[in-house]
Formats: C-alpha cells, sequence, structure tokens
C-alpha cells in the first residue's frame, strides 16, 4: 500500500544533518567571549543587562539550544529530573507523573521514566543509566532490589513506597500515600452497607502490606474475624481471579471483598461471574487506586483513591527543597487517601 | 503511625553527598594520564591490553561512574535514545517500549520516555528536552502538533504512525503496523461468523483511518454497505460508549461491532448492557491494539495484535542502522497484524 504522498513541509532534517550553532557561535554573534555565554546560560548574576541581552539575541537568531551536557559540565546541574518506576504496565505512575510534572516543569526541569521490569530482563540497571546522564535527582516510586540503589550520589525522594524510607534508604525524603487509612476506609464502608464477612485480597508488596493491616485493625475493632488470602502473591489480575475462587471455594458465606488493588478486583469479577454471583447483589467489591480501570463504565468499580497526583506534587516540592538545601531534616509526608463510591458496593442483601 | 525500623543497611547516602571519583582519579590510580582513561571509556583502538586493564582495575576499585555529559563532549555520542509518547494514559506504548529494549539494551543504549499530553499543559516542549540532553535519536510514538518537531537534529525513527512519515517528517524512517490489513482481518472474522450488519467505530487519529479503510475495503469486497460512526472524535472509552448507543438507537439490526481500539469497545459494553444486549450472544465486538485490557478475564476481547513489541524491536533496528549509516536510503517498513480470538465474538444467533 503506498502512502499518499501530501506536499512536503519543513520537518526533521534527518537523516541529513545540519550543521548545530555552537557557544562559539553565539559569543563571535554577540561580540563576547564564551565565558560570558556560559554565565548567562547559567542566570548568573554580575553580567551586564546589555551584555546579557546581546546573548539572548544571540542565541534567538542562531537558533542556539544549549548542550545540556555542556551546562552539566559548567554549572553541576543539568535540571533534570529521573523517574524509576516498577513496570510501565501498571499504570497507578501516571497520575504521580502528572503532579511530579505540574511542579517540576515550571520549575525548568525535564522529566524521564524508566523503569526496573524491563531494563533488569536484560541486566542493565536504570538507576546507573540515569546517574551516568548526570539527573540532579531521582524519584523512586517503585520497590527495586537490594543493592540497585548502593553509591546513588544525588538526593533521592521515595514516592509513594514507605517501606523503603525506613529500610534501603534511610536517609531519603518519603511522601507516601497512607495505605492504612485506605484499608481502613475501604473496610469501613463496607461494614457501614451493613456487611460482616468482609474478606481481603492482598499482595506481597510494601503498599499492599499497610493496607492489609489497615483492613485487620478496622475488622479487629467491629469485633469481627479477619480473612486474607493472597498476601505472599503478586498484585495481578490473574491472582486477584486466583483468590476469589479460593476463597469462594471453602467460604461461601463472603458478601464483601477488599481488594488491593484495581488490578485484582477486576480479576474477582471474572471468578465472581463464573460462580454465578453478581456483584454488587450477591457480593460487594472495593479495589485501590482509583486507576483508569475503575472509572471504566463497564467496571465502575468502587476505589480508594490515594491521591497520586497530590503525591506527585509532593514529591516534587519536596525534591525542589531538597536540592535547594542539601542538609535540611529528612522529611517523611504521607498523603490522606479517600473511598470514591460507584457500583460495585451496596448494602448487604 | 510510626514506621518499624529495620536495621540500617547501607543505602543511598543522600541528603549527605559523598565526594564521586573523576576521571582524574582514576587517571592517577591506573599510571596512566586521563586522555587514554578517555580512550579506554570510548572503546577505542591502539591501547594496549596492558593499560587498558589498568584503566578497567582502577574504575572498578574507585566505583567510579564515568560522566555521561562528559563522554557526550568527548565523543559527541551520549547513547541515549529519547521516546516520545502520545499520553500515558493509553497502555500500547508498553509492549512498544519492550520491543525497543530488546534491541537497544544489549547495544549500549539508555531509553527514556516522555509524553506530549502532560508537557504541552504546561507549555514545554519534549523534544528540546532530548535534545538538550544530547540524545543519539528520537522514536516518536506520537502524532503531536505541527512545528514540535522542526529543527529536530538528530534521526528520528516513528514507530507505529504511518502517516507521520509522508507528513510532518518525509525523511525520517517509519516501522508501522498494517492498520488498514488489521481492520480487513477484524471485519472479515465477523463476516466469517456469519454477521451481515456489521457497524464500525472510528477515531480521528492516522492509525483509526486506515483500520476504518481496512473495514471499508472488506465490508464493500462482501457486497455490503459501511456504517460508520465517531471518525471526527477521540478514542477514548467514553466515545465507544457513546457511539455504541447512538448506532443502536438508529439501527437495532447490527449484530457485530469493529471497534478502533480496546478502549472503545470496553466502552461499547457497557452501553450494550444498559440496552439489555449480551455479548457476544446478541452482539460480537472486536478490539484493536491486544492490549492488557483484552486479555483481562472479566472482558476476554477478541483483538487484533499489531504486534507492538516486533514493531519497536525493527524500530530499533531501524534507528541503530541509520546511527551508522545517516546516508543509507529512507526505510518504510509495515508490520502484519494478527488476530486474536477470545470470548467476545461469536457465530450471528
Amino acid at each position: 500500500m503506498a502512502d499518499r504522498n501530501p506536499p512536503a513541509r519543513p520537518g526533521s532534517e534527518a537523516p541529513s544533518l545540519p550543521a548545530r550553532p555552537t557557544i562559539y557561535d553565539v559569543a563571535e554573534r554577540a561580540g563576547v567571549s564564551k565565558s560570558l555565554v556560559s554565565l548567562v546560560l547559567r542566570d548568573a548574576p554580575h553580567v551586564s543587562d546589555a551584555r546579557r541581552l546581546a546573548v539572548l539575541n544571540a542565541i534567538e537568531e542562531l537558533g542556539y539550544r544549549p548542550s545540556r551536557a555542556a551546562s552539566a559540565l559548567a554549572s553541576q546541574r543539568t535540571r533534570s529530573v529521573g523517574v524509576l518506576i516498577d513496570d510501565f504496565h501498571n499504570p497507578w505512575f501516571v497520575e504521580l507523573l502528572g503532579g511530579l510534572r505540574s511542579v517540576l516543569d515550571p520549575a525548568g526541569y525535564t522529566v524521564s521514566v524508566a523503569d526496573f521490569q524491563l531494563e533488569a530482563a536484560s541486566g542493565r540497571n536504570p538507576v546507573d543509566g540515569f546517574i551516568a546522564q548526570h539527573v540532579d535527582a531521582l524519584v523512586l516510586a517503585a520497590e527495586p532490589e537490594e543493592g540497585l540503589l548502593r553509591d546513588v550520589s544525588v538526593p533521592v525522594v521515595v514516592a509513594g513506597v514507605r517501606e523503603l524510607g525506613s529500610g534501603a534508604l534511610p536517609h531519603a525524603d518519603v511522601v507516601a500515600g497512607d495505605d492504612e487509612l485506605g484499608g481502613e476506609l475501604a473496610t469501613r464502608h463496607l461494614l457501614d452497607l451493613g456487611h460482616r464477612a468482609i474478606a481481603h485480597i492482598s499482595g506481597r508488596s510494601g503498599p499492599a502490606a499497610h493496607r492489609r493491616r489497615g483492613y485487620e485493625r478496622t475488622m479487629r475493632g467491629a469485633g469481627l474475624a479477619s480473612r486474607v488470602v493472597g498476601a505472599d502473591r503478586t498484585t495481578t489480575e490473574a491472582e486477584g481471579y486466583a483468590a476469589a475462587h479460593e476463597l469462594f471455594a471453602e467460604h461461601p458465606e463472603i458478601t464483601a471483598l477488599v481488594a488491593s488493588n484495581d488490578l485484582m478486583a477486576v480479576g474477582t469479577f471474572a471468578a465472581l461471574r463464573e460462580r454465578g454471583l453478581s456483584v454488587p447483589a450477591d457480593v460487594a467489591v472495593v479495589g485501590y487506586d482509583n486507576s483508569p480501570l475503575a472509572a471504566y463504565r463497564y467496571l465502575a468499580l468502587t476505589s480508594v483513591d490515594p491521591h497520586s497526583r497530590e503525591i506527585g506534587a509532593e514529591t516534587a516540592r519536596t525534591l525542589l527543597s531538597r536540592l535547594d538545601d542539601p542538609g535540611a531534616p529528612r522529611r517523611h509526608a504521607l498523603i490522606e487517601p479517600s473511598l470514591v463510591v460507584r457500583e460495585s458496593t451496596a448494602p448487604r442483601g
């Protein structure tokens, strides 16, 4: 199939590469020294307005792009932040990233994202990649294997995952969701709807452990027995499906489920349908993350919203403060979650 | 809530930053010049094995990390590739990225991802960000506004989106899915199941236009009338939902739908349920992308698989060839899709 041939427009010149203007071209055009151009690029004080303007005009006229690599050597700052996530497949990071950008973009920082999942398969370490690119700071929104964060020489802010703040990175700032409170909100909602036989489908991550504790604490407070499955498993759709089948095979009296994330909740939907149980008439289901998944009309999942966008914005503010004052006391912030009620929960029948 | 206090482990030193070993430290330790260390770092020929070994040992002993910024200035290559996507919310890029990495990681390239969606909101241009970071090449897996790609001075390979190859970037290499064939596969599958009243829910993107042409061509070939809605709208879950309601309000005789992506297909599920129609007994539905969504047991969506992982791997191979030979003829590759049949399609009742 031939492509249509619209009129050619000015676009990329690849593969024929035009010569890029250099800092020397800018200096010549502005009639100043290369060092002075560097000073202007670094926004250094003690440069006269006239000379600053001459340099800025030359930059504009030549279409000069300051080389980030050169600036890095000159100023020790690349104005870039690397974000490390576990896996692009789990979309919880998307809102977090939006929040990070809402603060870092206006501050002039470039944000790029890499994940442990894909790189690990090929034996590469994305932390080394970012360090070699001279990022000013890292945001760790993941739970990497121990050892990957050794020798990190830039500030790290842990986003969303509380445990790392006290474990692998004892000095790092932490901005996390209050997952224990979230587990409590989900469970209390079901108790308020009259449910008593409420089970929990958990996973082996740090956040999952906190959500589980919130569930257990709330059940205990109501004088009810906890019933947890999957605390040693991954938090996938497939595990949610398997866990729901196990639970109902042994405990058909269950009328409500708290799942550790939305993906697992969607897995339980399939198992319940196969067992002839309808949501929410026979079984009420609550997810966690308030991901795009939860909002699809066909799923309409009640879900705990960790306010990931706010976690991202607070992480960015923490990071900028840390860059300004490396010696400031360590910060540990917890963001309060809330519950978004949709159609997957209803009063006990 | 206090965190537990596990024993401190050696971790990041942030916020107290230890001094990083420099190239001078490596040179001193190895008893060679700084220039020779640079040569070894660039893997240059004509360095004796003994001196190369001395440098490599010094690097290891000191825990030296070559500065990517310094290497960039020395060698004009940062060995990094920037990937531009439209929006992190649409997960089709995840498999593409896996394919890119499968080739670029072993070749020693760092891959990072930025999107037009979030940065556009703050007026920043992620293309400028990547260029300023001195990436060696860009992968464009998006349909950005015109103008954002002006003056790009590194090779660009367009991945997944055919139109850009002939429009905004007339010289760029292109590796895309054959979306027209994909539209044909989806429609032919429904014809083979005995369906005749087959409607198509489209969108305004380049790939959606190709999928639509494949549907129309196949209907015409079977002597049947095409019925398309949504060609001027976005390809979201909400639009899929609205389009299905419109279609069935006017044409209750429809027995099958081809949706332009999985997200829209999931939107149709909700509309069909509201109209008392079941999938696939009353209406068969085919999606496109074979995204994780399609595989969830609760959705079990028949979907066209564009083989995004293969598109990513081929994009990476094309990019490495382009870097080796900037003057080589432009490449335009189309990857053949296939159909993955699940539970959302069945013979016409």
